[in-house]
């Protein structure tokens, strides 16, 4: 990743990253903080075993009417299945960012990731956080930093930026992200924040906000594992001057086009930086009766561990792919399927056509690798992306804790 | 495995197994020959890619009013996606195989297995059925020989054996399975075949494969593919002489006890020797709203490669059971939840409970691990087994068709 040029900040923002101890070394928590309250939108785990930070987030957007003024996160210790120790926890890290900011503790939205089950040192959280917000400036360097605070098994910090004029004014859209197993469709595989100096209402934040995670955070999977924490945040503070944006017209487009930009970007290297991962996988079907029967047949495919694994080996397998297919639940004909990998075409009408093998394993070597299945029974159409699985996929997974 | 003792033999059936070639060396083409018309029973894969030797064996139980003489399974070749062509060499099979046993066509069921989308050599099969059929002994070192001709990847043979008496009369069971990949439950994630000498009416025997099925063959899971193949057959041929049994009473009952234990014996070897697999691990999840309701969760969680690979490495993450269960789609309180590994408590009241790192680790290097979730929320109950997901898996099949 090239570093954060300071011509893509948001204004109004600071941001902040510390090492508390949570993890052994290293950065381990990281501070948003706009000036001014902030309108906010999220979206959270659909996971019915929600951690208590993710408990107390969506009570405290309740209660703020979604003004918030700071995101807090660490990562470390995902603070899930910790119990009211655990919801406590979170409730005295909110009241300490709020004190230290200068706001109430429900307009504080409360982070974290890591693993599940450890009893959360909260006094780690309450003597790191005051030096934090000594530092004011929201400078790249310090933004930087907090894209590695938020880092568990990441190999790369994960950010994007973005930018749109609105009446004549530059609006500006600055994100990170974290993740990199557990990640699934069904909001939110995984930890992203995004801020913003747009003026905007919250109904039209929320309304772009879901529309962009549906076709970028809510297309990738890595292992099918949607995780208890998973939180997609964007705060806009009304820093640029630019007059409010509504629920639609053209100010509206620009800023959902803008915020589906950074979401894209951040989705992709969330998948890029899958567990292992050595290439992005785009699965594209088309031809289905409906979006929703292309999007669960893309999903299947996405999933399939043995679609997975053969692209690990760069291995033109597609009757893996045709048998994902045929066990998605979505009823086709398979004498009409037509399946490509790498835009190499290996079946038409539900059978093999003859291919350069050699050519077809270097296609799959590459860093992208585009899968196309056209069903040819309707106008429906998705596109998911995932990464190969690999031997270091099961190598990071089976000693996560030790 | 041991030796096939000839004791367990049923009667009137002959074995046989040839190298015709399909694979690049070893047995690869298996025969089973009634020498009466039997009473058959057969599930077939739910995926609908479905292999051309499914689509003709379903026709032909159809048109035989399910009174089969003979199964021949060839491994080497699925002869799926290979269009019209496929079927006709899955017909000619048939052909050749009713000829040389003397019966009708419609009398043969067709099995395959093996890669997807390879023209079927259909002149090898020809040529191999004839000198297959002169050995008419049904002895158990032929039945042996069978159990290695269906192999792919399985590592090891599958067979199984039971009696049970009817009316003072023996009634013999056998049978045998290949199946290491693409294992999932949705009838029948494999190969299985089960020649048995009772005297039993066609529905009768439909009947009792279905619910011995639904409690094993279809309660396991390697990797959640379901393949475009899968067939489970029996062939009850009345050589033993005992009465009838009918849909109904005691006889019926202990019949289909004895057949649910061979098809469990089966079932688990095939998850034991699962691709890569080091242990067998059952999933029990209790407590549930219902019996469907468990069977979700457990399945969710013997799919889940967090979970799978976690017992890979032998790591008591007890989390990633407990983030599983959560995105299982089924409602529950997390606050109740308990969750076991290897025997030991971990999560209690869906908090962590202090244990015994080393001894929990040490209990997960068995060869049979337990996880039990209880859910405090009903009385819903479902058992389902899977084994861990290692490196090894990846290596076998990243490189499958090379």
């Amino acid at each position: 990743m090239p570093p954060v040029p300071a011509a893509v900040l948001p204004r109004g923002f600071a941001f902040s990253a510390a090492a508390c101890g949570l993890k052994k070394s290293g950065l381990d928590l990281g501070l948003i903080v706009s000036e001014v309250p902030a309108a906010a939108a999220c979206l959270f785990t659909t996971n019915y075993a929600k951690a208590a930070p993710v408990l107390l987030s969506q009570s405290h957007l309740r209660r703020s009417a979604s003004r918030m003024r700071a995101i807090i996160v660490n990562s470390g210790n995902a603070n899930c299945a910790t119990g009211p120790a655990g919801l406590a926890a979170s409730r005295k890290t909110a009241e300490i960012t709020a004190r230290e900011t200068g706001c109430m503790r429900e307009q504080i939205i409360v982070c974290s990731t890591g693993v599940i089950g450890v009893p959360f040192a909260i006094e780690k959280i309450l003597k790191a956080v005051p030096p934090m917000l000594q530092v004011r400036a929201g400078s790249a360097a310090s933004f930087q930093q907090l894209t590695r605070a938020i880092m568990t098994t990441d190999r790369r910090p994960k950010w994007a930026s973005a930018s749109c004029s609105i009446a004549g004014k530059r609006v500006r859209l600055l994100g990170c992200a974290k993740g990199a197993g557990m990640i699934h469709p069904q909001m939110a595989t995984m930890l992203a924040f995004i801020a913003t100096d747009a003026t905007v209402s919250a109904k039209a934040l929320r309304r772009a906000l879901r529309a962009a995670a549906a076709k970028t955070f809510n297309a990738i999977t890595v292992d099918g594992d949607t995780s208890t924490n998973d939180t997609l945040a964007v705060l806009a503070n009304a820093a640029s001057g630019a007059p409010k944006i509504h629920n639609m017209g053209s100010d509206y487009r620009k800023f959902a086009a803008a915020l589906e930009l950074v979401c894209r970007s951040l989705a992709l290297q969330i998948v890029q930086d899958g567990e292992g991962a050595q290439r992005l996988v785009e699965v594209i079907v088309r031809g289905a009766a409906s979006d929703r029967a292309a999007g669960r047949v893309a999903r299947t495919i996405a999933t399939s561990p043995l679609v997975k694994t053969a692209i690990a080996g760069a291995d033109p397998n597609w009757g893996r792919i045709l048998a994902a297919a045929g066990r998605s639940g979505v009823r086709f004909d398979p004498a009409r399927v037509e399946v490509s990998m790498g835009g190499i075409r290996m079946c038409s009408k539900g059978s093999a056509v003859p291919f350069n093998e050699r050519a077809a394993h270097h296609r799959l070597l590459g860093k992208r690798v585009p899968i196309t299945v056209d069903l040819h029974s309707g106008k429906g159409m998705a596109r998911v992306w995932t990464c190969d699985l690999t031997e270091d996929y099961v190598r990071i997974n089976a000693s996560y804790r030790s």
